[in-house]
């Protein structure tokens, strides 16, 4: 008999509850266009238009909420340059608690400002000479705060599979779930969800080209690392699968498509030009993998998670110009 | 006793009706960074998610439907290079029947292929050289078809009002709506459809600066003419209101106000980065004039209708780095 995961579709419906009211239930986009391209349904759960502008205020709230009142009390601290930062600021000004983040030097000013709004005290570090995760754990354990991972914790698991929890709710069944991996823990938490409900469903991870880890992964059967991704999708830039997400996501993942820096702009494009939606470059990888026929077989009726839209208006002109 | 003016909010209910199910009804966005900017509780009606890309096709629809079924069969005719044409076409498909659409030589590749891919045919003009009123009247007449104009039509104002029904009945009683004017058909329809369901809504207009031929003829009580507008809101470039929409509109609108280009851009970049949805310049500004300060005393809850998303992604690039 197989060993229970550490997250079960119980801990997703029980996030859901937890986050009602808190999280913005996303739409669900359709395109008759993009049905035409793909030849298939396609259903997008837009969570750019998530609070905070991505899923990760999804995960990082349903962990927040979990801590015991007196840690609560005490304040929360994560180390993030990206949507985790706002993530966990947010979550903790909602729950009534301090959030001390800690960023790179060089973060973009965007970024710091919406953290900073958010309530959440900035710490900065060195990311060429400074280890974050030894600085996150120091500073953490120094001020009595818990550290809120961005993706290796069962309750951010939980969380984030709400996500695909209310796209299955609004569709009913669908064939296939396409979505973005980084550190796996979007990917974990829809799998748990939508195998609980559909249990034929086929789930298909998307990896930027450049950082193909968790396709190599599923594939030796062992956590593989590779080099620092280079790749304009910054928030799958990530060199290995997380310790808590990558069993998950071997029992309940189909595959692992893979796309090109190109083929994410000409997504992004598609979405503002088409579907008039803004997406950062993570936030279209999935929809990446669809239009550039990176899955095979495409089947009927295909969901696909549009995880993020947090892109500063002048980037997105370079990558659509450039 | 003032005479009955030419589209009542009866018409604008009974355009409802027809086109459920035909057009989308388009999402009420908000967000609590915009409401702090604007100090007032902001709800904007995302017609740049209606089909084709703007609430254009509210009104085509309601014209080309209403036809009588002789001259339905024998095709429509509209001159224009931006968002009716497409709404045109697509109205003529999705009744069965097909267009014949003017368009200058030089208009953007993008509209025509647009244009194109909704089934109707494309005769182009040089419109340096060749006045399109008289050509498109002469193509309609000689291939005997009805021609569907883009504002100065009771059917299609009365279509255009239904962008303003659906927000109110999503939001309730709003104090104040803002609206983009460019001939003058959705504001007037949307101050019929406002005013009869709350009397004291205040129904503001928007013109961009250069081209305030709207605001000149409330003023001054006739319809003037100003120079050709040189605004990067081209579906606001028009010299004069029309003779239909006017009188509707010097009943019901309150006021106008002007917004600059900057200021369209600004609003533009900020739908972009905070709402995450894409607006084309004239789409955005009644937003512009929220953001601007250009709205007097902005009332506690306030309607604003962001009319179009139909802009090229380079062009995009262009106007946020330029």
């Amino acid at each position: 008999m197989a060993s229970a995961l550490p997250v079960s579709s119980a801990d997703v419906r029980e996030a859901a509850a937890r986050l009602e009211g808190v999280v913005r239930r996303t739409p669900v986009l359709t395109s008759r266009t993009l049905d035409a391209l793909v030849g298939a349904e396609v259903f997008v759960k837009a969570e750019n238009f998530q609070r905070m502008g991505a899923f990760k205020f999804r995960g990082a709230y349903n962990a927040v909420a979990q801590l015991p009142p007196e840690l609560l009390a005490r304040g929360v601290a994560a180390y993030s340059s990206g949507n985790h930062a706002q993530a966990t600021a947010l979550a903790a000004r909602e729950l009534g608690t301090s959030a001390v983040i800690l960023m790179p030097e060089d973060a973009p000013r965007s970024k710091r400002e919406a953290t900073a709004g958010y309530g959440a005290e900035i710490v900065t570090y060195d990311r060429y000479s400074q280890d974050r995760t030894a600085l996150g754990r120091a500073l953490a354990e120094e001020r009595g705060l818990a550290l809120i991972p961005p993706y290796d914790h069962p309750h951010v698991i939980a969380g984030q599979g709400t996500a695909a929890l209310e796209l299955l709710e609004d569709t009913g069944p669908l064939d296939a779930l396409v979505v973005p991996v980084g550190g796996g823990g979007l990917i974990a938490g829809s799998a748990v969800a939508a195998t609980a409900l559909h249990p034929g469903i086929r789930v298909i991870g998307v990896e930027p080209e450049a950082g193909d880890d968790t396709k190599r992964s599923l594939e030796s059967g062992v956590r593989v690392t590779v080099p620092v991704p280079r790749t304009i999708a910054d928030g799958q830039a990530l060199p290995t699968p997380g310790e808590i997400t990558f069993p998950v996501n071997q029992r309940l993942v189909d595959g692992i498509a893979l796309v090109s820096d190109a083929e994410i702009v000409a997504a992004m494009r598609f979405a503002f030009e088409r579907l008039k939606v803004v997406l950062e470059p993570s936030g279209a990888t999935a929809l990446a993998a669809l239009l550039a026929g990176r899955v095979e077989n495409p089947p009927r009726r295909i969901g696909v998670i549009a995880s993020g839209g947090n892109i500063d208006s002048r980037r997105f002109a370079g990558l659509v110009t450039g």
